[in-house]
């Protein structure tokens, strides 16, 4: 019988949003009357882009014609999509990246989840506590982690704290590691990086020939304008970083399916002895191997996020959303919640009141309020005491859910 | 610096298309006159079925009003589909596979690719000569080869020899292996299975307690209804074989991209202590955690294959490639050439003509016909003197490109 890849056995059973649809699935079983609010899993709810759906449609009736018909695409994904991406998200903001450099893709969870494979099973992985659990799973799933210890903490893996009295930012290490997976504006947190403390993440890795995996997917949530979306807007980037992007929370993708991931060609990794390697030419290996690009009729859906109606109507969903982030803020403010986040990013963050473990208030809200959210501690031993509340929900459910907060 | 997978470092440099792609650049350059015709890379060319442009563009309708609008959707597809193959593919012909055992995903190239990270890094592989390179290429990333050797071959692999006096069929090895990659109908060599020949195959591997990996992305070219269009038609199956199945040729989505795999939940693979794992619940962690489903509207557009409108064209697609390989069969017979496949498949296998080589006679094609092939000799030693030409082109292509080989 053919023998597994045994690291597959390390993850742990209980994965976050399974055990949060097990508990919502027996609570409504018990109280089949209970009308509960979601405020939890960071699903978007707003319709996608009228823009992007006319060019998503579009798309579709370019293949009832021979002519105008698309096989097999580029697995980098197509150059008007690249083209588009390079000039608007990048060279308008100085952040000097050029279209071959950028590789369209199905989701960044797939990128990276993926990205991972690139490096050798012994490099040492740096990891934000808490943040996004995909970052962690696929490194256990590679084989790059030992046993879980009491704490839950996966041995080998390098735990950057990010708790409060460190204004939820992850300590910079003062030591080398290899890799380090960075997330701003943050999931699960809501906080933003500014230029300079990613400058310093940016000079870390410099100084230690480290690579940073950027994850900017909340980047269209951030509100002041002088704060970096990107991390190539800090010098020296492009010989560190690699950034993943989506348009998932952007322009409401999540059920469309469409992401991009920057790899400059000027970043290196090394073989076994020490001849640097592209890692360029590396995820282009990888992607032309195991993926084979984004179906058209989505690409140019994606194509529309960068024309005029098509970034005025992303702009108001988004104005939605920060609608829904500040009134979740405002009020949690006002009945005495210590609150963070929500303000460049869609999700709130706030502390359990009275010691309450994250769990424990998670069930709290589910029977008193039938209010559904996010325990904390699933991001992390660092998000132990905290709670996420997603502000991508209908305003009416975000209403709703305040007022049955108010009235506990 | 990261180290990288110095795996990656074992793949071959030459891979097959980009060196096509190369000489036939090079041969434009110096012949700009030249009209050539490609007969090579299997993309297709006949544009979507009407039902399935008009099933993927109300997809994109949905998405632009909030009640019908679709967030995240399951990372194994949704029942809508599941449910619809599991009827139409394989119940309705006697095969027992459920809905819940289907995952459909954005396409059979990263499904064949990544269903290998589930087995441990020393499994043992066997994998037939010739055939679709991305088997083989994926287990080199993974590290569960050795380097190459004088023939090409890599160390630790089962070559399965399918010469021309085994029927191109592969060859079943007299002693255990823990995997094997089967694909039929072949790519390249258009040759299909018998119930009687993979009979033999799942009595094997249940005899050894080995995995089949069956691809069948070609299951739609079968003409004739007595032969097994999917591996659990053979009874026990279900104890040794994954399947994956496509779009792609099936309905022209090489462009729109989707496909599914199917993994009953009685396969088993075994941890370091023996004690049996689900390989259905591994391919779905793994399917959760790095993937996130398949775009909403390719979904519905993929649910359109299954209706009677969506069925009567896709039969009339497929007619039209079978009418291109009928002709190209015949006509190469009437030259003289000696000809395999093409029959249930719209691959066509040649004997390259006076003992050359399959890169000589590719020159050959290219420099005095401007015609395009694959030089057999790319998908394995076993295919040296062997050429493939597809069948997916268009008709005045194929007559054009017939026409040259007369003048030749």
């Amino acid at each position: 019988m053919v023998k597994i890849n045994s690291n597959y056995l390390k993850l742990k059973a209980g994965y976050l949003f399974p055990e949060i649809g097990r508990r919502v699935r027996q609570f409504s079983e018990t109280h089949p009357q209970a009308k509960i609010v979601r405020l939890g899993i960071g699903d978007v709810s707003q319709p996608l882009p009228q823009a992007v759906v006319k060019a998503g449609q579009q798309g579709f009736e370019d293949m009832l014609n021979s002519k105008t018909f698309h096989g097999y695409g580029p697995e980098q994904g197509y150059d008007f999509l690249r083209e588009e991406i390079a000039r608007q998200d990048y060279k308008s903001r100085g952040a000097p990246i050029d279209a071959d450099e950028i590789f369209i893709s199905d989701g960044s969870k797939c990128d990276t989840g993926n990205f991972q494979e690139l490096f050798s099973v012994d490099s040492v992985i740096a990891i934000p506590d808490p943040v996004y659990p995909v970052y962690l799973d696929t490194n256990v799933m590679a084989g790059r982690t030992d046993v879980i210890d009491a704490s839950g903490r996966y041995g080998k893996i390098v735990y950057l704290d990010s708790c409060e009295d460190q204004g939820f930012l992850p300590e910079i290490p003062d030591f080398a590691v290899d890799v380090i997976y960075l997330c701003f504006p943050n999931n699960p947190t809501g906080v933003v990086a500014t230029h300079a403390y990613l400058k310093e993440w940016v000079d870390y890795a410099l100084r230690h020939q480290a690579l940073i995996l950027f994850d900017a997917a909340y980047e269209a949530f951030i509100t002041d304008p002088s704060l970096p979306r990107s991390i190539y807007e800090i010098d020296g980037a492009r010989e560190c970083a690699v950034e993943f992007r989506s348009f998932s929370k952007t322009a409401g993708f999540t059920g469309t399916r469409c992401a991009f991931t920057v790899v400059p060609k000027s970043l290196m990794g090394q073989d076994e002895n020490g001849t640097p390697v592209s890692l360029h030419a590396l995820w282009n290996r990888r992607q032309s191997t195991k993926f084979n690009g984004v179906s058209y009729p989505v690409q140019k859906a994606a194509l529309a996020c960068y024309s005029q109606e098509g970034k005025a109507q992303i702009k108001e969903i988004i104005s939605y959303y920060q609608r829904n982030a500040r009134t979740i803020s405002t009020e949690l403010k006002r009945l005495g919640y210590e609150v963070f986040g929500g303000e460049h990013a869609p999700y709130i963050w706030l502390k359990t009141p009275k010691g309450m473990s994250s769990w424990e208030f998670f069930d709290h809200l589910l029977n008193q309020a039938h209010v559904v959210g996010t325990p904390g501690s699933g991001f992390g031993k660092c998000g132990e005491g905290f709670f996420r509340l997603s502000a991508l929900g209908h305003y009416v459910d975000v209403q709703e859910a305040l007022q049955r907060l108010a009235r506990l």
